[in-house]
């Protein structure tokens, strides 16, 4: 077996084979196969595609580069949700504990945010003491005393996958559906998860902004997860404005809360039940309703468990920006639109995300949202707070929302609101 | 600028700009542009093409990471060859010469071989004495005394070029026309010659397998080098069957001399005239008709002057290889069929070629052929002659001759010669 004969293959349009998967994978992580052979396969691939049985091998082959965890000594049935990301997608902190207050564990392995959109161990970690780093028998014991556990993968899980995304990363291979699939699931399986349910995002801010091209990477990450023996679904649903009222960390922790409390965003409150009882029914659990747990304190209190169990203070003062500007409706009408990825881009500027994976984030910093489309809006009303730490900064956000179809007020005549919910793949 | 910006452009087939195509060639020869990135490039172009202008500037910018030779101070207009490579093809050896005895100057930077077709450089390299390096001032003085100068390119020609063709020998994207005739032409256009004949092989012992493909890179070819001010023209010419009665180093060099004698095998004597017609209408050069030449003994007067030029012994006795075996007819009837990639396997593994660039040859080992396809042959007689000085290679040669296409014999009834010139391209 050699590179150049596994290039050539998917280069003519060829299925690669059992054999061939197995050892590019292997031999790629070994360092015999050469960055510049991946990156031609890489670019092979995303140009002439993959079937769902080579994809399901690259996955399994990425899998098998690394180490697999295992629950199966949790009373439990496991159950974990993953989100293709987005703006505003603080999801995971309120639906980890919900699900978790319903009965099923939820052992999620989390990232950082990279680009403008935002990273859940970065939102998690404005909360003081809190920690991402955890040995595995830590995980387990969190998720025994709080029902969920949101921590860091460790290096031993599908380090061919590491090793792949940092080279796609730089050689314009990232968007090639099936090894954004395979880079997802081959995690989530080695994560060990027994359910999963996927939040395929659709929209300017997010990787997929065409509702066809989400629709065909659910379905390969659904074949993906049941050829795994995951109980997998995906739900479709819409970033083209940003989820709740915040974009940033601390801002998103507070929201986050708010929701654990009964309250909060209507959008963010509608999707964290939707994905609970998505998680609840793909682990087969049945009983307490994500509702009632949001309105009966079980939820907060998992939550107040989760953190804590993790060094965090649940009731320590989130941090907050020194500066604060406020931008105004230029016009009296219907806001029409308030475009998810402007308001991404202007969150990681003022800093709330990073340029690069060793850059710091600032855990005040981001965007307040205080109208969402469809809502009425006068001339000079504040539309939006930026918090910074570093006031410089403002001109650069305020560009990032200047382009063209960032904020939109019309006479709202013929305006629409798109539905949050726009597909379900099973 | 940078490259992932310019890989995008291609992936998703847009036509890339002259600035992008500038920087990426430059960035990439200085190291800044890396080689999986190049090589994703390289695959994004392969699968998605480049139109003429886009070759043109992939060409020039080639040619600009080097230096550019000059002629214009010799007497004499300038005028090559480039043949893409085939087993048997000895034809620059007896060409050039024969050129130059008809008034036109042969400039001719020359490779050596790699797989299973030969190289110039190591045919004359037989010759006892004979040196391939030589300084600018040495060539000029070579092309003044011999009228030809065959010799290897320095490293300062095209180097974007000879670092790029490395990276797709191992990444599986030497396929690529664009790539494949930029290549070419960027080193023959910095070479200075004022015309240029393309010797374009097709057949299974060429790197192009069907005449539609060698059509697309002869235009591609003739098209370049009419940008640059080279007047170029491009013959199609067969190679399903080896050139001549040899494949080897001194064995070619023995059956040049042969037609430079005014002998030599027929098909080798036709395709030299031809391209010598070619080459000197192309600079503008009437008077001496090349079948005079070598009638007459003027252009074996120019070979001995230009292999003594070179510190060759134009009258020392070739190497003869220490074994030899004979290989005969299985059978009675017509040789329909010798196929030139079977005999060029055969002669390289004998010792002829090398299997990386590093290795030696040995310069008697080869293949004679005894019959060529349409001859009436008895089983029994002889039909190839195995030359090498290492006879345990002897088994592993005959196995490439074993190939079910490798030797034909039929009743011959619906046999019809294959034309040696298959087309023209100008």
């Amino acid at each position: 077996m050699d590179a150049i004969s596994v290039i050539r293959a998917k280069r003519d349009r060829a299925e690669l084979t059992d054999a061939q998967i197995d050892w590019v994978i292997d031999a790629y992580t070994r360092g015999e196969v050469a960055d510049e052979q991946m990156s031609a396969l890489a670019m092979a691939i995303l140009l002439n595609g993959m079937n769902l049985r080579e994809i399901s091998r690259w996955t399994d082959a990425m899998i098998r580069s690394g180490v697999r965890m295992d629950f199966s000594s949790l009373p439990l049935p496991t159950s974990d949700k993953h989100s293709t990301g987005g703006v505003g997608d603080k999801i995971t902190l309120p639906l980890a504990p919900l699900v978790a207050a319903c009965g099923a564990a939820v052992p999620q392995l989390s990232g950082r945010g990279l680009g403008h959109t935002g990273g859940t161990l970065d939102k998690l970690e404005s909360i003081p003491g809190w920690r991402a780093l955890l040995s595995n028998d830590e995980m387990m014991q969190v998720l025994r005393d709080a029902g969920a556990v949101i921590c860091a993968a460790g290096d031993g899980l599908a380090p061919a996958d590491k090793k792949l995304y940092a080279l796609r990363d730089v050689t314009g291979t990232v968007e090639a559906i099936p090894l954004i699939a395979s880079s997802i699931m081959s995690k989530k399986i080695a994560e060990g998860t027994g359910a999963l349910v996927l939040d395929v995002k659709v929209g300017s801010g997010a990787f997929m902004k065409n509702l066809a091209d989400a629709q065909e990477l659910a379905r390969t990450m659904v074949g993906l997860g049941k050829n795994a023996g995951v109980n997998t679904v995906a739900l479709l649903t819409d970033m083209g404005t940003p989820l709740g009222l915040t974009a940033g960390n601390a801002l998103e922790v507070r929201e986050s809360v708010e929701v654990l409390a009964g309250g909060g965003p209507a959008d963010v409150v509608e999707l964290t039940i939707a994905l609970a009882r998505e998680m609840l029914a793909a682990a087969g659990v049945t009983g307490k309703d994500p509702e009632t747990a949001l309105r009966d304190g079980s939820a907060m209190d998992h939550w107040r468990r989760m953190i804590a169990a993790q060094g965090g203070d649940p009731d320590a003062a989130l941090p907050v920006a020194r500066e604060q500007q406020v931008l105004t409706a230029p016009a009296s009408g219907v806001l029409t639109g308030l475009d998810a990825y402007a308001v991404g881009v202007a969150a990681w500027r003022l800093g709330a995300g990073r340029a690069r994976k060793e850059d710091p984030v600032q855990a005040g910093a981001g965007v307040e949202i205080h109208a969402k489309p469809g809502a009425h809006v006068t001339a000079g009303q504040p539309l939006l707070t930026l918090h910074t730490d570093t006031p410089e900064r403002f001109d650069y956000a305020l560009e990032a929302l200047a382009a063209p179809d960032a904020i939109t007020i019309a006479d709202g005549a013929d305006f629409k609101p798109t539905p949050l919910i726009l597909d379900r793949v099973s």
